[in-house]
Parts: C-alpha cells; sequence; structure tokens
C-alpha cells in the first residue's frame, strides 16, 4: 500500500480498506506494512513523537474492531509510544484484542537517530491457525533472528517492512526478498512479508510484498511498485515438519556443538 | 563438470582439463566440485572405501602440481581415507602445496549411511588472494556455518558442492542457491559454488554453479545441465568492509546480546 508521511487519518482509511478487501477474498490472516500509521520518512524525533500511539491508540482500537467484524489475524507496524521511549513496533490483533507487540530489535540506517532501539524477543502469539512469530523489516535479514522464531516452533513468520529501493541488476529480486526466501527455505517456516509502495519525501519503496512457501520458494508475490492485495493460501501444520528426506532434518541436522565453538554469540 | 562413479582415473582428467582451461581464462582461485575423484553415489561404505584417497593420494598430488605450474588455489572436493575413517572431505592446494583439509559436518541423506561426520570447524586458509574459507555442499545450507566463517574474516568462501536436481517452481533458481546469494549478502562474503552436471546412477545433478558478489547478487552463473567453466573478476578487499550505510554494519548490527537469549545454540 502507498502511504503519505504524517497523514495518519489517511493512512489508517488506506489500512482499513485493505483489510476491508482482504477478508473479502478470504483471508484469515493479514500483515500490513511497518509503521503504517504514521510514514517513514521522519524530519525528526519530535515528528515521529508527534505521530505515536500507544498500544489502545485509535489505530490498533481500529485494527481490533475490524479483527473482530471478519475474524481475522492482524499484524501491522506501528510507532509505539511508550512514554519516554518510542519504538517501533509491530501488533497482533484478533478477535479477542491485542494479543501482543514486538518492538524492532535491529534498526536500518536513520532509525537509529529517531527511535529507541528495543531489547526485545521475538514475538510469538498462539492463534487459531497456529503459532505466528512477527519481526520488523531490517530483522528479518539477520539469519539468527529468523532462526529463533522458527526453534520456538512459529508456522508462519508475519513480517511488516519498509524496503527503500535500492539499486539491483536488471533482472534480480531485491536481495531483502531473496534473504527471506532463504530463511524461509532453511527453517520450513513460510514467511509473510508486507512491504509499500510509493515515494515519500524523495524515499522510493520496494514494493516487494511476497509470501513464502516452507520450501523457499514464493507463494505469492506483489507487484514491484504496484499497490495491491497479495493473497497465499498456506497449510501451516506443514511448518512443524522439519523433516524433508528420509535423513535429514533442518533443524535436526544443526550442529550447534560446533556451532558454539564458533564466534557465532561473541 | 559432469564426472563419472568409480573412474577416478577419468575423472582426475575432467578435473585437470577444466583446471588448465581456468587458469588460460587468468582464473587464480578454482574451485571444482565435491568428491570430484570419485562421484557421489556410491553403492555401499566398500565402494566408497575403494575410491577414497590419502592427502597425499594421486589428485592432491595433481592439483599441486597443477597449482604450482599456473600459481593457483585450487578448492576441491575428495573422499578422504584416514584410516578407520572416511570422510567427504575438501582440500585446499596452492604453489606451497596443501594448506588445508576440511572435513564435511553437516551430511546430505545417503551420506549418513557411507561417510564418517566430522568435527571439524570451517577451514579458513590465508592466501595471497586474502583468507578463504571452506565448507562442503549441505554445510552451505546453515546460515550459522557461513556465518562463522565470515566472522572468521574468510573474504571469500569457496564451497565444492554436488546439488542434487530436485522439483522447484517455473523460473525459479534452487533453493539451495538462492540460500548462497542470501548468505553471501548477509555477511558481504563473496561465495564462489561449483556444482555438477550429468546423471550418475539415475541421479541427476543441478550444474547450480555460481559465484555471488559481497551484495548477494550472482557475479557469475553456470547454465544448468551444461558443463563449462564459470569466471568472475572479484575485488576480495570488498570482504573487509562490513558497513554498507552510515549507520549499518551487517556484522555490527547483530544482537548477540539478545540471540544469547534465544534456543539458538541449544
Amino acid at each position: 500500500m502507498p502511504l503519505r508521511i504524517g497523514d495518519t487519518s489517511g493512512n489508517r482509511t488506506t489500512a482499513r480498506t485493505a483489510i476491508e478487501h482482504a477478508a473479502a477474498d478470504g483471508a484469515q490472516i493479514v500483515v500490513l506494512p511497518e509503521l503504517v500509521t504514521s510514514g517513514y520518512v521522519f524530519a525528526d524525533r519530535a515528528e515521529l513523537e508527534s505521530l505515536a500511539e500507544t498500544r489502545d491508540g485509535p489505530s490498533i482500537t481500529e485494527w481490533g474492531n475490524l479483527a473482530e467484524s471478519f475474524g481475522l489475524t492482524i499484524v501491522a507496524g506501528f510507532p509505539e509510544d511508550a512514554g519516554e521511549k518510542v519504538y517501533n513496533s509491530a501488533v497482533v490483533v484478533d478477535p479477542s484484542g491485542v494479543r501482543g507487540v514486538y518492538r524492532k530489535t535491529h534498526l536500518w540506517d536513520t532509525e537509529n537517530a529517531v527511535f529507541d532501539r528495543s531489547d526485545d524477543l521475538p514475538l510469538l502469539v498462539d492463534t487459531e491457525h497456529g503459532r505466528i512469530g512477527v519481526l520488523v523489516c531490517y530483522d528479518v535479514e539477520f539469519p539468527e533472528w529468523v532462526r529463533a522464531v522458527a526453534l520456538d516452533g512459529a508456522d508462519l513468520l508475519c513480517a511488516p517492512v519498509n524496503w527503500p529501493l535500492l539499486p539491483r541488476p536488471e533482472g534480480e529480486r531485491p536481495t531483502e526478498m531473496v534473504r527471506v526466501l532463504a530463511n524461509a527455505g532453511t527453517n520450513r517456516m513460510p514467511i509473510a512479508v508486507c512491504d509499500r509502495v510509493g515515494v515519500e519525501r524523495g524515499q522510493d519503496w520496494t514494493g516487494g510484498t511476497i509470501i513464502t512457501d516452507a520450501d523457499g520458494y514464493p507463494a505469492a508475490l506483489g507487484q514491484y511498485g504496484h499497490p495491491g492485495n497479495v493473497t497465499a493460501d498456506l497449510d501451516l501444520t506443514q511448518s512443524r515438519i522439519k523433516r524433508f528426506n528420509e535423513n535429514n532434518d533442518v533443524h535436526g541436522d544443526r550442529r550447534t556443538d560446533l556451532y558454539r565453538r564458533t564466534p557465532l554469540l561473541d
């Protein structure tokens, strides 16, 4: 979806329309972009603070109402007003209300100047559809972080993102998307990424929305630069099966005995 | 390259020809496939043992001679006769001789029935071209293992592989290749993978040879199913630069403080 910096009311309408379309298409789990209420390119901390909202703010309240009306689980990014702190957060709401909030732990570029960095562990929420993990944007480029989500039993990882449009070779998918596909396959865990489109204060966005399958291949792809819902049918019970041939298992084959002897966690 | 199971002499000739062509093309570092001397689909342990050779065996001796003649660094897979044990190994030879041997630690499918599993850490060899890391095939599908190589300062990861041809969606790269691209980009470390082609005892091979750049995009690709050398010019001094914008660093941004609180190394 396209978003407008600072236009919280307009962005909320854009999000509501997308959620209603998704529900009409039969969606059960809906993922919206990172910072869907505010936009991304903040002039400074003061502007971010003016756009942040609390966990009982108007956007999350509206998403809760939509989740209840349509029987949805909704994962969406928002700038979280947490008193002295402001986090780049993502919320999970379902018909029962707010199920959890995750605060981004790997901050991208100028986010370091305006957001507080969280020490959250990945959010995992048990829903009627399975266990849903939540990370935000740059987080999913760290295979350790995605692995942690999968090792904690997530059946699906949902990731609101804002992928800045960066140069890439002709015909190649954005490296962020390649990393998502790889992380899905190495964990046999589908990943649903919702990106955004349009230009905001000179920053163009990739529109790299993708839903992967558990094998690390795309189940559904957006069109770069074009708004629109992206939908896939996934059998999340398959995510529990980490074995993929008679002798191999994506998690069981890990040599943690050896990894402990490397600088991995130094 | 195509290989024939059990035809050590013929395979050695195939390898020598490929090395000579690479040298003629100006190559400085040459990577050959996994188990290049023996082929892969062993009937049983006894057959594997009959094809294994020691570190001073005829293949490694020949590669040493070629390395010296052409001023090459050669990375190649071979079944290693280590007395009671037989490993799926890869050797690094340069004009000064054998620089190191790595024994595969993540075994694929029926390898578990014939090979011994090693407890080696990744091999790192300092050469005139930079620090070269070595892993074998399935090893590179474990982001922790590739990360360990990169954290130990490898400027290039070389990976002899035998990628079995598996079904994949039309138009998609094999998931193994996607994982290699992702691992390269998340570490800003190029990866050179040499695969094989042809059918061996009913097993078809992917021919997924690829050299990546440090950004996680292909620098050179083979043609699926077709033999031939694949060459790329890489500036390996760039691998030392893990920072990619004013505020981000692929290694420095890792939240090891948080990763330690996850089941990552349990």
